[in-house]
Formats: structure tokens, sequence, C-alpha cells
């Protein structure tokens, strides 16, 4: 594959086929004159090459192939890309990096995964660090508040990329920018990931909430708890100053919490309204990050004796087969 | 009218037969053997002593008459209770208590009002003070988040009474407490009533936001900006320690700016499809707070040099006649 420059200078790629990276694919297109894209298998390949799209995800996004250079090999994308943007589901990253033999100097790997490494059981930022040797100063993270839906749609969408060195935040945010996305900045690399992580566990709890029939005053009280505790668990884990209140942090949760296009959310509402486990995650065709994600926070805030009272809900429920509405009563007592 | 006790030894009443009103009336029939009730006129005292139910709001609510003494007067309202919930609308207010000539020595004020009082520009606590000399230690403040709809239907809702004397939050907090309604105690009198003010501007942006046609990605990044905004203001009128994220913060401003029970978000919706200010107020049938709320808010703002974008951008559509579209692209570019 030709190194090929994306108009600014850069050569950009983006690894996954799902629909949040096809909304990056498409976002970079409003920027780059090429855009690298390293997609699951030949199948994906071959599809996207005969009808111009994606043929599972944001399948009304067309794109101009003459801007797309298509692999399934990770190491002809990483060779070929200065940027290289992460966008496979989070379990599936470790087997797609696995392959990984190219010169990673001088790279920049942008995470826009929200989820947990399953075999490391822990973030993306410290997968890449210890399995790849990727440095945080050589990472940048993309979080939202971003359903890749309303991307295919041009709707106006703020995104925040995190670098630890400013010039790559700047550099990520120039590649994404557009009409249709702004971009903030910030160094909070670790805070950020961690609470994309937490939100989709906060938003599993929110479904199950309304599968089980509460209301809209209770999600707001429900929701109003989960932003202070995710603040309590960033405090903890990796104190810093930071708002809780950025788009980031509270926008990104409120997205998930409330949107009927959240798979975590609709995981949720499926036990809520008397799925077992096994069957709502069997009834869905993409993946719930936040299942994933429940155990390692679990694990992490036991370890570390934080106050979780929603993580543990949602942990009791996924994990050992309680039974939702009676753990939900019970946590209603510890809201306020 | 005889001074009957609530069964806990204090006589309670409300003022007002709105639906906050009646939601309120039905979370005191669950602990109260007397329920003093101050109805807008004979007709709606009639037509609930008729068919057990408010003519107009919650008609699904059926109250046992033996429960509730209904008036249409005010002075004899006040004088037959110690505790006395206000829960007209805020334009109403200043009728209503005008006929009061009674004594209101050691009795407890408490408004569930969430507005302005046009006469005065001002919020409940500071009309009460000045204008019936009810001094803030004789106040209380109910918050939500609370659609008087769903605690018709015994959905789990979380209240927030905040008064300057401990003693009187819990006095009112008893008063409430039941098996669908939770209450938390604040000393933050001034907070929570400006939140609340504060809160149903937010809604009407968001209406006017959905209106135009922005998605679920911006509506999250607006929230999390409004939240900041009212924080900003809260510290600047009343610096006080409080967490903007308790639930009758952050709590109270979800379930106004998401839910479609919210009348503020209808009509700032029905502005961003393009109806006239004029025409979206006249067709609502209930009076949405948030339109007189806007311009206190804004001159307040104004006049202590306050950075309020979104307030300021409500104003601009709903008091200056600018367009909703162009004033909305302009904030897209304040928000972050």
């Amino acid at each position: 594959m030709a190194k090929k420059k994306s108009g600014n200078g850069i050569s950009v790629g983006v690894v996954g086929s799902g629909s949040f990276a096809t909304a990056i694919v498409k976002m970079l297109t409003e920027n780059c004159k090429t855009i690298h894209w390293c997609v699951r298998n030949e199948f994906v390949k071959g599809a996207i090459e005969l009808k111009k799209h994606n043929p599972s995800y944001l399948t009304a996004v067309l794109f101009n192939l003459k801007q797309l250079q298509i692999t399934t090999d990770i190491n002809e994308l990483v060779s070929a890309c200065d940027v290289i943007i992460l966008a496979t589901p989070s379990i599936y990253l470790g087997k797609t990096l696995e392959p990984l033999n190219v010169d990673l100097q001088g790279k920049l790997f942008v995470s826009a995964i929200k989820g947990i490494v399953p075999e490391q059981n822990d973030i993306v930022a410290h997968f890449l660090r210890e399995k790849h040797n990727i440095g945080f100063r050589s990472q940048a993270v993309i979080s939202g508040p971003c359903h890749a839906e309303e991307v295919a749609m041009e709707r106006l969408s703020y995104l925040t990329v995190s670098a630890a060195e400013e010039e790559n935040a700047a550099k990520v945010a120039k590649l994404l920018e557009s009409d249709f996305i702004k971009v903030n900045k910030s160094s909070d690399i670790l805070g950020n990931e961690y609470s994309a992580v937490l939100k989709n566990i906060y938003a599993i709890g929110a479904g199950i909430a309304a599968g089980l029939g509460y209301g809209d005053n209770f999600n707001a009280v429900y929701v109003s708890n989960a932003i202070r505790e995710m603040e309590l668990y960033l405090d903890a884990i990796y104190p810093e100053p930071r708002d809780v209140n950025q788009s980031a942090f509270l926008g990104d949760l409120l997205v998930t919490a409330y949107s009927l296009f959240s798979r975590n959310r609709m995981l949720g509402n499926l036990i809520g309204k008397g799925y077992t486990v096994k069957s709502a995650i069997q009834s869905m065709s993409m993946v719930a990050e936040g299942y994933y994600a429940t155990k390692s926070i679990y694990e992490i805030g036991k370890e570390r004796k934080l106050k979780l009272p929603i993580v543990n809900t949602v942990y009791e429920i996924l994990y050992e087969e309680k039974n939702a509405e009676k753990q939900f009563k019970k946590l209603t007592a510890k809201l306020n």
C-alpha cells in the first residue's frame, strides 16, 4: 500500500468496520484526500468497493472510492499511516492488532474505542502501552457524545480529542473538524477513556430501570447519581483537575443513557423487561461493550474499596444472576 | 374552616389547582388525615367534590373526599394551616395571595413554584419576603425532578426540600415521603429556587434545538453546557458550597430538558419548528413558566455582566423576535 498523504501532509488510517469506524471515515472524507481503511475481512472490503457503502453499518453513507485505500492487512495500514485511528469493538482489538510487526516509531495511535480489552481486563490506553509498547505520548483518545447514526445524517456533533501532547490533539482535531463536527481538546487521556467505559455501564443500568418501568423522574435522579459516581471513580483512579460536566463526560453519559440508538441501554432494557442476560445478549446483533466493562470496573472498585452503588448493582444483575427488580429496589434507597 | 390536624400534629394546606398542586395533594394523602386545599374557583371546588378528581389535571387521580377540606378562600386556608404549600403557576401567585390579611406568625410557607413572579420580576422567595413579610426562615422550597404526571402514576420520584431551618425541611419531608416519593433535604433555598427557574429556560432552548432538527448528540452537549452555565449563574448570584450534580439541580434540568411532559420544552419545540412566539404560546393550554423566567434572568445576567450564552440566545428568540435558526447557529460556536 503506497503511503498516500491526506492532503494536509498527514496520512491517516482507520481500523475497524463497525458503525463508529464508518462514521469516522465519513468525517475524514471532509478533510482528507485519501483515507486508509483496514476492514475486518475480504467480504467487507469487496462489498464497500462494489456498493460504495459499508454493507452492514450506516449503509446510507456513500463513499467516493477514490478517497479510500481499503485493506484487510493491519501491517499494511499501519505502515502507510502517521495517524492510526482504532475503532474496532474493544473485544476484537486484541485479535486485530495481534499480527502487528511493523515499526511503530513516530506514529500516533488514536483510540475511538469505548471499552475494556477483555484479554487484559483493562482500558485501551493500558493495553496499547503494555502489549504493543505504544507509550501514552504516542496515543490520543476520541470521545463523544457521538452516535454514529447522527454523523451519518450530518447532524452537528461535538467530539473531544485528548492527548498528552497538545500538538497531537490539535493534529487529530484538524482531521475531524467540519461543518457538522466540532472538536474540543483535552490532555486528560485516561479520564476520558475511563469515563467512556463507565458511561456504558450506567447506560445498561438506565436501560434496566426503563425496562422495569421506572419513569423519567427516576431516570433524571439516576443519571445525576451516575455522574457523581463517575466523578468519584475518576478522582480515585486518576486524579486530575477536571470538570465532569464537560461534554466528554456528562454529555457522553447523557447521549448513551437517554438515546434509543444506544446498544448498552438496549441491553439493559431487555434485561429489565425480563430477558435473561444470556438471551438479551444473544438477541442483539451488535456488541454491548458495557457488559465487559462492568466486570472490570466492578473489580477495580472492589479492590480500591470505592463506593459505586450503581456499578455494583449492574454487576450483580449481569454476573451474579441476581433479580433486576430486587436489586434496583435496593439501589433506590442508596440514591439521592 | 376548622383547623384540622393532619394526623401527625401538623395541619397542612395546598394552594393551587394545576397539575403539580394536584400531585402534591396526592402525595399528602399518603400521610395526612386531612389536607386543606385552596383551589382557583367555585367551579373547580364543585367539580372535585362531585367527581372526586381535579376536572382538568391528573384526572386519573381519585381522592377520598373525607381527606380534603376544599376552599376558594386563601385566608381561610392560611388560618387553618401550619404548613402552606404554594403550587400555583408563578404568574398567578401575586393575585392569589393579594387578599391575604390573616396572621402569618409561626406558619411555614413552602414554595413548589418554579418561576418568576412577573409583578416583582423576581423569584418566589424574594416576593414572599418583600410583599408579605415572610422571612426566609419561615420559608421552604420543594424541588424536583418531578413531573406531576408520574406522581399520578405512583412512579418513584425524588424531591428535595430546602429550608434555612433543618427542622422545617424535616417537617415538610415527613409530610411528603411515601412508597413512591423519596425526599432529600437541603439548606440552599435560593440556589434551589434559581435553578428551578433556570432549568425552564434551558428546557425552552432544548425544545428549540429539537424543533430545528438538532439531534441527540447536540442535545447532550447542550445540556452539559447548560448545567455549567447554571453553576456559573448560581455561584455569582448566591455563592454557597453546592454540587450542581445533585438531583435538585442536574436531575431537575434533565427531566425538564429531555421529557416530553415538559411544557417549556414543548414551547421551544414549536418555536424551533417555525411557529411565532405568540402563536406557540397561544397554542398551549398550560403556562410555560420559562417564558417569564427568560426575561428576568437575562436582565439579572446583563446587569451582573455574566456570560450566559444559552439564556441570552433564548431571550433573543423569545423577546427580540430574532430568527431561531440563525441564533442557534451562533450559539453552537460558543458551546464546547
